[in-house]
């Protein structure tokens, strides 16, 4: 192969083919993908399906912790654990700048085929464009995905549902990823031991949905943060929701890259974070599960359900005061995910 | 809203929800999309399911005939339509340049809405960035489609399963789409009428499913051209491919264009056009009803499968002469889709 990805790279033609065949198939490797099909044949649904997709720009594309291609799995593999499902199948659609070097590539492409096999899932259909030189920044990912709902989940996919006294859980420390890729930019000389925290959730997931009833319903914490997710949960329940400061997980690290840019550990992305909201009886059932994992070893109750501010999220900060939460204005960091 | 897309319709955060409500559930309304869940619950299956994923970058993104919407919904729509699923559900990614006026995009968003509707699919999950000024051009469009198999189709998703003798069949002239769209980039100064052919085909091969036995296998003839999808097949299945010059329909406008500027129509990229191998005796019947659907009414029984020269394809002059057509070699046409 060609030290860099060239246009006729994304013809169609032979370089296209012998791209599938040398990078995509020899690393993603599996029977559906091989029949090399532009529509992969799935076959019989177990169970009811969900689908999914999010387009991955993350700059740069590799950071501590993870890289795009992981990023690309990750992501999907959570939105579709989160509403419930089994993530089974990803699509994997490449938009790729010419001239990017190819081992760049691979690496994208074997963080990708690794944290799909971690995950259980199989990538069985794609696509390759290849822009001109300046068109796109390196490399862009859409993964799309189809999962089939958890026969034990008996929550709400899109979030409804939620009732007074309600507790809400958080499986660890918030702000890792967005603190990590901002660290790893060129442009800002901040050296910092900060992990991304991107992860694939849909094991913890499972086994929370097979040992605790009384789950409402579960989200990522990506863009926009946990801030964000919790005013999007308010709204649509028409519920108050509390959350305890003192009780919310962070690194210490973080906090002070937060303090020192001026950013909130709320409204920063996470990549391996989900908030489940449960009935307070399997609270403690949930926190048990979540701690057994190492996803979630550093899982808190961080707040509740109520009814005294519909549509609300009000924060008890530290010092005993009170403070409304609203969703995330403007741009905190553009291109983190 | 504003009038240009800014970083924070990309943030997650209130801005990325008022395009959502205001653009995309608006124009693209459906109950599942208006769940407003990051995963859209499809519900149970009617049939064995397909999955397929293509993204879009053509340059320029308005252009005669149609745009980088239609385009988006038509071309996934086709992928599964020749796999012989019948298209069901889309998903919807877009990477936006920022300042992107928002009437393109709203221009984008209608026309995907129009061929949607016009298709008979639902886009019921999606997904936006934005990424810097010159990070990116304009717009990419991803969209993944998932379909269930048409019961009448005995044929083969991936494309094996010819037999010697088989009539190859294709829906119309060849080479529009390529043309159109060179003529539309802005560094051409080259005026034509030539338009698109940019439609969705599941509405004709589920006709042709319906009422014609012995399909083989369909495919779509988009970058690569006919040239290079003859080529898959006759490798595929290890037989040889005799195509008719003569028999090829092309627009003349078209043949003009390509004889001026250097190009082959066999090699064209085309958005509504495919090709059906069918037993010889159903190819009487096949002609009949792609001519009765006003997208096939210039179908052409254009070659046969042979076991003379195995793997390979090739054509039989205008003047009696033969040539092997090869496979495309380097890029015709970058961003043709």
């Amino acid at each position: 192969m060609s030290e860099r990805i060239l246009l006729s790279h994304g013809s169609g033609g032979d370089l296209t083919h012998r791209l599938i065949e040398q990078l995509f198939v020899r690393h993603f490797d599996n029977d559906l993908l091989r029949r090399l099909s532009d529509s992969s044949l799935l076959g019989a649904c177990p169970d009811q399906a969900l689908f999914t997709t999010d387009s991955y720009v993350v700059d740069p594309i590799f950071f501590p912790g993870g890289d795009i291609g992981k990023l690309s799995v990750c992501g999907t593999v959570n939105d579709l654990a989160v509403a419930g499902a089994r993530p089974a199948y990803l699509s994997a659609g490449f938009i790729i700048e010419e001239g990017l070097p190819m081992e760049d590539l691979e690496q994208v492409v074997v963080s990708m085929a690794r944290e799909a096999q971690q995950a259980g899932v199989q990538i069985v259909t794609g696509d390759t464009k290849v822009v001109n030189k300046g068109k796109a920044d390196k490399i862009f990912i859409n993964t799309s995905g189809v999962g089939f709902l958890h026969p034990h989940f008996g929550g709400s996919v899109n979030g409804g549902g939620l009732k007074k006294g309600d507790q809400i859980i958080v499986n660890g420390n918030l702000g890792d990823h967005g603190i990590a890729v901002l660290a790893a930019r060129e442009d800002l000389e901040i050296s910092s031991q900060i992990r991304s925290d991107c992860a694939s959730l849909n094991g913890l997931i499972s086994q929370v949905l097979d040992r605790v009833e009384g789950i409402r319903m579960m989200r990522d914490l990506t863009r926009g943060g946990l801030a964000t997710v919790m005013c999007e949960i308010a709204r649509q329940n028409n519920l108050g929701i509390r959350l305890a400061e003192e009780a919310i997980p962070t690194d210490e690290q973080v906090r002070g890259m937060c303090e020192m840019l001026g950013l909130d550990p709320l409204y920063l992305a996470n990549e391996g974070k989900f908030i489940a909201i449960v009935d307070a009886r399997s609270a403690d059932q949930l926190m048990d599960v979540m701690r057994a994992d190492p996803l979630g070893r550093n899982a808190r109750i961080i707040g509740e359900v109520n009814d005294d501010h519909p549509a609300r999220v009000v924060m008890q900060t530290r010092i005993g005061g009170r403070r409304i939460i609203e969703m995330l204005t403007g741009e905190q960091l553009p291109r983190i995910c």
